[in-house]
């Protein structure tokens, strides 16, 4: 089975939930990525205590404040990411920054539409173009052949609820503002794989199982336990190749149809 | 062949390109709807006055002020149809408002996105929550069988760029901010199928052709004349039924993939 060997990884929305726990067992590998770069909206704040906790003891670890909505804090996050890396590429970049708000079709909001799309697809978007020239570095700069999540890869954390051919869990809650949000970051996990493919940079769109995260338990009884889920999740990403990029897959590298 | 045959039809953005002429071939049918409701954002601007000249020569017109991005506009809309339609339900919602803004991957903006997403999608959710008493009403009242345009039918008009499984016109633009907000829309659009579906309302996401319309004309050389596009999706509109509800279909009423 191939291995997933980046040198540097990006985790965006990483002080907690799915976030937290890649870091966790990316530091857990046998051969951990030499620069781990977990970013957070707010590592000063009480939600971060976590992170911060496991960043003391792992110096691979380094906290990046990037609120996804804020343009500005965007691009300082990759100034400062290029300023770790002094000339390295960056070879994963994981979108995992996304919120969720409980609705129905009659009571959903043009708030809560809005603040979705901006934190779960907006948010995606500037993260890669800030993000795109390390990443086109590290695809240059990286001996491997073919795309692969260890040479330049960019996966965004989706969710089989942005599936419109199988609409999951419906009877549960219509969450209209999160099911929207992630087919529209399922469009855009496309778009981004055709437009970075000609810099061998692969790109997929991920669902991560309903895992016992904060967000999946206000989404009633998530199925997988968070080991079972990261395992495969992490053998996964060692596995994907240009034969993947501009799918949808789930935790165990299944097609999720769009 | 079945026909369309409603009594009230309410067609969203209808000052210009196809919802102005979806107004004028309602309009040109044999047996026109009883009641044509022609929403746009300006009924007082220049850029109405087609639309105000097609209503001077036909009373079944009525021109009522919408702006899809105004949850007040478009509750202040609904209450004016209801006064109008004197107890009686509206059979047909058409949410055809929507905008494109040019750009590539990577200069796409968030404001672009945004704003799209609040017109493309955000809009057509707020109309449908505002007219669903309307429309149900409509279901109650129709004496007909199944699901129809001519009983109880929302119409989301989507667009083939929306479309994840085959990215069209690629190599032409990247539209990015157009085609998250159409895969989002769709996704909308196959939710409210679910919603609606006990009340005997149906709701299909309808891409009309690349017609030769303003904002068509924008995005290289529409293939299809006005008149070929608007025929095609007229008899489209009258075929519909409960076999097609929470379907992504062209003008022609061929299914496209998600």
């Amino acid at each position: 089975m191939e291995q997933l060997n980046p040198c540097s990884v990006l985790v965006t929305g990483s002080n907690r939930g799915l976030g937290l726990e890649l870091i966790r067992h990316l530091m857990g590998k046998s051969n951990p990525p030499k620069w781990i770069f977990a970013t957070c909206r707010d590592p000063a704040g009480s939600g971060s205590q976590d992170l911060k906790n496991l960043a003391a003891k792992n110096p691979q670890i380094v906290i990046i404040t990037l609120d996804t909505t804020d343009p500005s804090s965007v691009k300082a996050a990759a100034a400062n990411v290029t300023k770790c890396l002094k000339g390295a590429g960056l070879n994963l970049l994981i979108n995992n920054a996304g919120i969720i708000n409980m609705s129905s079709l009659e009571d959903e909001t043009p708030e809560s539409m809005a603040e979705t799309y901006r934190t779960n697809v907006i948010g995606a978007m500037m993260v890669v173009q800030a993000f795109l020239p390390l990443l086109r570095k590290a695809a240059q700069e990286t001996p491997l052949e073919g795309m692969s999540c260890s040479k330049a890869g960019i996966i965004n954390i989706s969710s089989q609820a942005g599936s419109i051919t199988s609409i999951f869990e419906w009877q549960w809650s219509h969450v209209i503002a999160y099911r929207c949000s992630k087919s529209a970051l399922n469009m855009l996990s496309k778009c981004q794989s055709l437009y970075v493919a000609k810099d061998g940079i692969l790109c997929v769109a991920l669902h991560p199982g309903w895992i016992q995260t904060d967000m999946a338990k206000s989404m009633g009884s998530p199925p997988l336990t968070t080991e079972q889920s990261l395992q495969a999740i992490l053998n996964t990403l060692g596995r994907l190749s240009e034969k993947n990029t501009g799918t949808f897959v789930n935790w165990e590298g299944n097609l999720i149809p769009w």
